[in-house]
């Protein structure tokens, strides 16, 4: 379906999902219910109007498939980085991080294969251009699994079905293979082509070689990036979720293949629950719908011991993943891992797991986990002549590769379908955004704008932006309205200077999550604030419980 | 002159700068000359030996005006992009950061006269198809200013001077013009036509609109990004000063034209000295060289009301500039604002500053500062359709902007250069980075490789990480070598574990500024370093001075 927001057009599968969860086992407890209240409607509204999101070239009628972050997601995006940056990047022992071009010459991208084989089938229309993609359109229109199929054998079922365009009902062109890149020409003299780079892994593996110099690495050791990534997609769908231009975070973690086994740290995460759907689950109960099937849970040891995951470089990463998706609010039973069918992995993995989150419109990849084994710097190596091989004891190996590659833009669409709230108490929608992550920490108000209260609570805000706090000021409207816009972008605390204030010098702190209210000194404001965002102390110990209608 | 390091060509133009400075005015006082130690040769050295720096693809043969940054590169690089968010975003009252996508539709650039008028002259070799900048040309070979000229003008000069190409001596083809901008296509169907975008500012006037309604602005408001923009450049230039892709971190302001004077927040930094050469120096002193000429210092408040800077918004950032600048740790006579002659200033400007920084190659720009009035709104509306206009007061108004563009490559770089260190007393070279910005802030050591020194130093490394620091483990060598590589990248602080520790449960820590030592108890380390590294405590103070042959 397509739904119209702001002049814009987004082509939508939406399944309202209500789906109640079961304690979890393992004595863990879920304050939460896995009911997503959001969807693609209602999130999309409320990125447009409160500065979330910004269709690209907007008032030049948009650019299909991009989106440019409004300044509170830029704010909420950065801070997710961030927090990646922290568990995967900074807080580990041998993980280096790199920010390479985004534009890459063609020799990179042909011995990566992406010059050649990254390309999606495309049908077209002769009479108004339209475009589509073949295998969709088969799946669509004619109800048959059309991925992995030739361009002739799309062409031919394309042709026994009778399709024509969907939009003006004309003739289709024959299918044919685009490929994915953009590109584009170095220099004033043409023939020197490059593209945009179709994922950040390639930059590490062709840098492999001087990171593992300068850094006097040793493996294991990870290579990690954070940047923008590029795939010309056919039909861009579901505002952020398939983009042309997107963000993406990656490790490449290198490891003997011997070794594999041997992750050092696995330990500290050898008891995170980790929920995954088998090869065995998928094609014994093919006929249900995926998320009726049950995942396997078990400790990311068990994991291993059992074979569900085949090393511990692999489940050492599902386990983070687990830390950080909890830690960013998704609900535990909100998303799993599914271990990929052998159609859907490369002939060179020995195994990939996608983390998939359950949207309003289904589970849908966000993370994936690939065993890209000694593939990538093999085929450098070929295509460069230089040895990427490293010092392992008396011997030069090529690694094997495990690599988690992180969508950003998925990411943070479900951080906010999973906290979009709309429930009896309040009027107006809210989003639970978890602390660490909410684009604005602290908003400060006089409860009028009359008596010195401006001047005052505009003192409070500046000290605590001072001090290093995302804060707000806001005098505008009544105190309610005010707490509503707040909910609204999921600013966990509101603190008001009212006349009390300069009777006791105390203000009051609004909670989200409950609405209640506390008394506190203004000048212990800042380290009450600060306890509570890292969740140190329970609101209410955190000053005077007042009491509201 | 050409340098080759690591099989890389660098065009260089190398002059060595020696020139002590005077005390500073204004009772300021510097702790160090400007005597620039630093130059592209052992600058670009260090950084590819140490991991700041990649050049891109460099296996395959590497990409002109292209460079990945390495590990320390890449870590340096966002502590300065975080310092510069801290300072021009997150403590700023109305300033909204967007991060908006890399590829532009035409439109957008049609109106902005990018795609019409974002050109060089380039001119090709007929025997070896080498290209070169035509007025670049001119002045290097014929000592003529080539800048400004007509690509007629230029050919008839080429022509009078009988150029041919400096590579194989061929015969040249005539001056054209060339576009910067790197071109692709969105879609599978041909004629699509978008750009990576040359600056990141387009992408601010575009969304100006839906920023100003979601975020309820009121001018004056700021709109920042952070992000890389591309030009494609005939001759890319001095390792990463000249490059095709970059980063760059802009603000535009928005302010009412009658209301430029009236800047908040200027009182907070009406008294920070600014050091400008105006355009009367320059006119004036023409034959002189531009180093010679001492610029005229001011207050910010002075610099307006004596008309050396022409509003006060302005005058405001380049304050700002200021104290980023120190900040970074760029002596303050090592950088000055240059009002940019009417030739050099677009013609809907009302006065432009750069930011320029002595380099070991020269004096270059590193910020740009501009007011481009209402041009780009006032064309985004004309070429869209749509009014960007905003109430104020009883109005609806087209704002002026005031822009500070900053390049952080060059900033990155001039760190460098001006942190570089090579003296007396130490053997090896080392880098005096500002502590807030070095890549590596502790460095925990065993002394020797047994009696439990390594685990007990390793498990103080790793309490270090989780407090937040950011720190390296390194058993690797004498001491004295472990010291050096540290050194050479310019980690702050080391701390060795050694015999003593098992007795008394202290380490040593050592200051790289000047070598000295102290002895910390553990359980006080981690509070010692937060304190050293902002300058909360001195070296001397921070421990038991011991002393060191």
């Amino acid at each position: 379906m397509v739904i119209e927001i702001g002049g814009y057009n987004f082509y939508v599968v939406v399944i309202f999902v209500e789906k109640k969860k079961e304690g979890l086992e393992q004595g863990q407890s879920l304050s939460e219910e896995v009911v997503i209240k959001g969807n693609l409607n209602v999130i999309m509204e409320l990125c447009l109007r409160r500065g979330f999101l910004i269709p690209t070239a907007e008032i030049y009628g948009g650019l299909a498939g991009a989106f440019d972050w409004g300044p509170l997601g830029c704010s909420l995006k950065n801070k997710v980085v961030e927090f990646w940056r922290k568990l995967f990047v900074r807080g580990e022992d041998n993980v280096f991080e790199i920010d390479g071009a985004t534009v890459l010459p063609e020799a990179v991208l042909k011995a990566s294969g992406h010059a050649d084989h990254f390309t999606d089938p495309v049908i077209s229309c002769k009479k108004c251009d339209e475009s589509y993609r073949a295998d969709h359109l088969v799946e669509e229109k004619l109800g048959m699994k059309g991925e992995g199929l030739s361009p002739s054998e799309l062409n031919d079922l394309i042709v026994e079905g009778g399709l024509r365009c969907d939009k003006c009902e004309g003739e289709l062109e024959e299918v044919r293979v685009f490929n994915l890149m953009f590109k584009t020409n170095i220099g004033s003299i043409e023939g020197n082509v490059a593209y945009l780079r179709p994922e950040t892994a390639q930059s590490i593996f062709i840098d492999f070689k001087r990171i593992a110099r300068s850094m006097r690495a040793k493996l294991p050791f990870g290579v990690a990036q954070i940047g923008h990534s590029y795939r010309n997609e056919i039909s861009p769908r579901q505002a952020i979720i398939r983009l042309r231009e997107f963000s993406q975070m990656e490790v490449e973690m290198f490891v003997h293949e011997d070794e594999l086994n041997d992750f050092p740290g696995f330990e500290r995460v050898a008891n995170v629950p980790i929920r995954i759907l088998t090869r065995e689950q998928q094609q014994e109960e093919g006929g249900k719908d995926e998320g009726e099937v049950e995942p396997v849970e078990a400790t990311a040891e068990e994991a291993v011991s059992r074979g569900i995951v085949p090393n511990k470089t692999l489940a050492y990463f599902l386990a983070k993943e687990v830390l950080f998706f909890e830690g960013l609010g998704i609900p535990p039973k909100a998303f799993k891992f599914r271990h990929m069918l052998p159609s859907e992995t490369p002939h060179y993995s020995s195994g990939n797991f996608d983390l998939e989150v359950l949207f309003s419109f289904g589970w849908t990849e966000v993370v994936g986990n690939a065993h890209r084994t000694d593939y990538d710097l093999s085929n450098h190596s070929k295509f460069s002549g230089e040895k990427l091989k490293i010092q392992h004891g008396k011997d030069m190996v090529t690694p094997h590769v495990v690599e988690p590659s992180f969508g950003v833009e998925r990411i943070v669409y479900a951080i906010l379908e999973h906290s979009y709230r709309k429930d009896g108490e309040r009027k107006w929608t809210w989003l639970k955004l978890a602390k660490r992550i909410a684009p604005v920490q602290v908003a400060v108000y006089p409860l009028l704008k009359r008596e010195q209260m401006p001047e005052k609570a505009y003192k409070i805000y500046r000290y605590l932006k001072d001090e290093d706090f995302d804060a707000i000021y806001d005098d505008s409207g009544q105190i309610g309205r005010r707490y509503a816009r707040a909910d609204e972008i999921g600013i966990p605390y509101c603190a008001t200077v009212d006349h009390e204030t300069f009777e006791d010098d105390t203000v009051t702190i609004r909670d989200r999550d409950t609405t209640r209210q506390v008394r506190v000194p203004v000048k212990e404001l800042q380290e009450v604030l600060k306890k509570l965002l890292n969740d140190e102390i329970k609101f209410e110990e955190s000053g005077n419980p007042i009491s509201t209608k």
